[in-house]
């Protein structure tokens, strides 16, 4: 293969494989160059992955060595992408009764919710992330994203038992919103002893649910290493009962009644 | 920019952006190049992708004209995904009461769920797609995959009235295998009058779900374009009341007594 051809072929391969370790002997055999053409390939390909701000190319050298793609979104993007973000929120047209917020046509859309994926990757890439956990249904697509830039597989907490699922473990948690009494099952074949989680989810308000989750991995004896929302939402009346979380998007002084909304960056870039 | 650094750049910008028209212009302004250089580049990079099995460029000549990059699961690809799969799923230990398939561990692989995406968004890449739907839970990483390659929006259908959704339209119907009444429901603002639709979904037995959504469609006055279901299992007791699918798996003889499950290719590859 040409030098030109192999830029194509080589920078498809690693986006396909974000953070998966490929060695120069694999890259030499499938597109039949040596080991010197590549390392210069590789050179060109880095240069260009951090001009346009999608992340960079990590050497480990050795005998067990290679190139590894480390997708990021760069803090410019990333800060040009959540604005846009809260502009489309501020609509009043999207609150809904009990200080909801109508997200479903932004997380419907793929390119936004790989985007959304792509900065919370970009956060947790030096974790070791071992495995995305996420609770039906809306935090679903998101974990999607950023496990699918990390590399790593994706478990989703159900509230409702399902059938499908096989034996499982279950916890009650109080809602901290609506202060009852509700059930979290993640199936038992799902996680392995010991594994870094990071848990992601849409919409946080005092965070019950996410304390539910950190409760429900304790009996897998998981570690949560991280934890992104998309939005946390204030509640004057509630306390937040999570620390230690990345938001991209905060909202504050909803007023269902005035139809009002105030949209904030959230901690991830900082107080606006 | 040099051509080997428009490669790069170039390749990225159309995986990035499946099913766009790029106009010649807008590369040549974002990268700084002649438009016969532009030209040249894409020629290249749609010979490669073809070589690839990755998809092809469309050209659209004319003033509104561009490039727009539709991705493919070349057919080889495809029966070595599958067969894959089908090797995967038939491990008797998989086998959960009621005929179901424990299937929550690859459907929990962000690269599985990728593959599985693109046979469907190749198969369905004619239809002109303009959502992609389906119903809470296991079939919503699927459509993401499938949407983020035909570049269009994600609709969910759900089993559970939600506050969060705003006004609603609801259902009832009959579940084929439990024969239950159940109610679905869509959020009134998610789908346009006439939208060309695409149905997702992990498993599907007589199909009495996907009946329902096809009813609940109907009150959106929604096309059904295409129905794509990973798996589909005969039901001897239960005749199918959904034609015209596409199911990249099939299983019959499920018994769960004695353990045993027979695991073949859906009729996307044909039976084998």
């Amino acid at each position: 293969m040409k030098r030109s051809d192999r830029l194509v072929a080589i920078t498809n391969y690693l986006i396909e494989n974000p953070m998966k370790l490929v060695s120069l002997p694999f890259f030499s055999t499938t597109y039949d160059a040596a080991k010197s053409s590549i390392s210069e390939d590789l050179t060109i390909v880095n240069k260009v992955f951090k001009q346009e701000g999608m992340g960079y190319l990590k050497s480990i050298s050795g005998a067990a060595g290679g190139v590894k793609y480390i997708p990021e979104h760069s803090l410019d993007n990333s800060k040009k992408f959540i604005d846009d973000l809260c502009k489309r929120l501020e609509d009043p047209s999207r609150l809904l009764p009990g200080g909801y917020l109508f997200m479903s046509d932004l997380l419907g859309e793929p390119s936004t919710v790989r985007n959304i994926g792509k900065i919370f990757a970009s956060e947790f890439s030096k974790l070791e992330i071992d495995v995305v956990v996420t609770v039906a249904t809306k935090g679903i697509p998101l974990a999607y994203a950023v496990a699918s830039f990390l590399n790593v597989p994706v478990v989703i907490v159900r509230r409702d038992p399902k059938v499908t699922e096989g034996s499982t473990v279950s916890i009650n948690y109080v809602s901290g919103s609506s202060r009852k009494i509700q059930t979290m099952i993640l199936p038992k074949r799902s996680l392995h002893e010991g594994a870094k989680v990071c848990i992601i989810d849409d919409f946080m308000m005092a965070g019950g649910t996410i304390n539910g989750m950190k409760d429900l991995l304790k009996e897998f004896n998981a570690q949560v290493k991280a934890i992104g929302v998309l939005v946390e939402a204030e509640d004057e009346e509630e306390e937040r009962v999570v620390d230690n979380y990345t938001s991209l998007i905060q909202i504050s002084n909803v007023n269902v009644k005035n139809n009002k909304i105030k949209v904030n960056k959230g901690n991830f870039l900082g107080k606006s």
